[in-house]
């Protein structure tokens, strides 16, 4: 059994919006920055699982962000993985301010997918070959909820460019919840609201295709659908508290 | 006089490319944010500036990479100002990878605004203040080349969203070459070639505008201009080589 890993950081202004706080995005890329650097520090990162061709992919993510640190502020990020299903890897994490105040958590889930086949592998051979890493702790709050019945209000385009993309020349993740939070209104930005973030992620958006983003604003939630010309790829919601 | 300052850095998997390698975009954002982070460290950033209702402009920027670093290797990225003129500060870079090869640099030109003005002011008095800081090498290149005459061939639109903007309201200076290296063929990326980069800011642009992207490939140069609905924003060449 392995403990909890923390990473140090500090908000760059580039990751700051006018509130000079760090944007909710620039926080959720550097959580699963350090999901990416910790499994690759413990042996199974993507540069290991490459080289069977095979590669993780987020499949859900709940994130809550209470407060957002200032800009030039240290803050620190926790993680553990506590859960081996068949299918999927559970990566938790808790943020921590400069006074030690934690002011948000997330809980990821992740599967391994063959690179050529595109499908889910069974977990099992890498869940025993990296027991010693598993840690018996709790995730800090609910796990990423299923996201039903969106019915958009807003409809709008977006052609995948070479600054979405990541090496596989799929959209990058973050990318999917900047272009959610470019559709909303600019005043709740400036609120500094506490928010959770579900997201589901369904299906890979590829270089040059066409997305479409539906957004519905339903009382307190705001509801995001993001497809291709095939199917459905994202969907989320956004509680603000 | 001063020295040269160094600052590290690793390639994260969120900052390269499908060919496994950081973007330029990525290089060049870290470059200005070790600008602004050096210039908050040796006590005239933006947070200081901003008391006297000032803040730093870069003007003029020009990066040259031979290379591009590897994901989750070092890097190192060394910072010197060495010239003040009136309306002018000039702040140097160089790049070196985890074997201490040279990969790229950077001569950057800032000047200080009035935020209320929207002026450019005299820097006679911040440049006795800190002359201490100032470093005795020469700049590591040519110095940023005023860029005239471009002639689009394709013109392409971009509304200014959240994810574009800084704690100004306007669009970050690395968004824009973002937006030039969503245009170029995919193909030319690929082939990681040394460039040169020439980016002259002229005007700020904010949320909500409606920006106009002209493209123009001139042999090895690929030329940018991009207007808002008043005037020529930022012009630029890269020249591949």
């Amino acid at each position: 059994m392995a403990g909890k890993t923390t990473y140090r950081f500090e908000v760059d202004p580039q990751q700051v919006d006018f509130t000079l706080r760090m944007t909710i995005p620039a926080l959720g890329s550097e959580v699963l920055n350090v999901a990416g650097i910790d499994a690759q520090r413990k042996g199974f990162g993507i540069d290991v699982l490459n080289r069977n061709n095979f590669s993780w992919v987020l499949s859900r993510m709940a994130l809550e962000i209470d407060d957002r640190p200032e800009q030039y502020t240290a803050y620190r990020i926790t993680t553990w993985v506590n859960e081996y299903t068949r299918l999927m890897s559970t990566r938790n994490f808790t943020l921590h301010d400069a006074r030690g105040r934690e002011f948000g958590r997330a809980v990821t889930q992740w599967c391994v997918i063959d690179l050529t086949a595109r499908k889910a592998i069974d977990l099992s051979a890498l869940a025993r070959d990296h027991a010693d890493t598993l840690c018996d702790a709790p995730s800090p709050t609910e796990k990423p909820r299923k996201i039903l019945g969106i019915e958009p209000q807003q409809v709008s385009e977006h052609r995948v460019v070479y600054s979405d993309i990541d090496f596989n020349r799929h959209v990058n993740t973050m990318r999917y919840i900047n272009m959610m939070f470019d559709r909303l209104p600019i005043e709740l930005l400036a609120e500094v609201r506490p928010v959770r973030l579900d997201v589901q992620f369904m299906q890979e958006c590829r270089y040059g295709q066409l997305l479409s983003i539906g957004y519905e604003q339903r009382g307190g939630s705001s509801l995001f659908e993001i497809s291709n010309a095939d199917a459905i790829a994202v969907r989320a919601a956004f509680e603000w508290r």
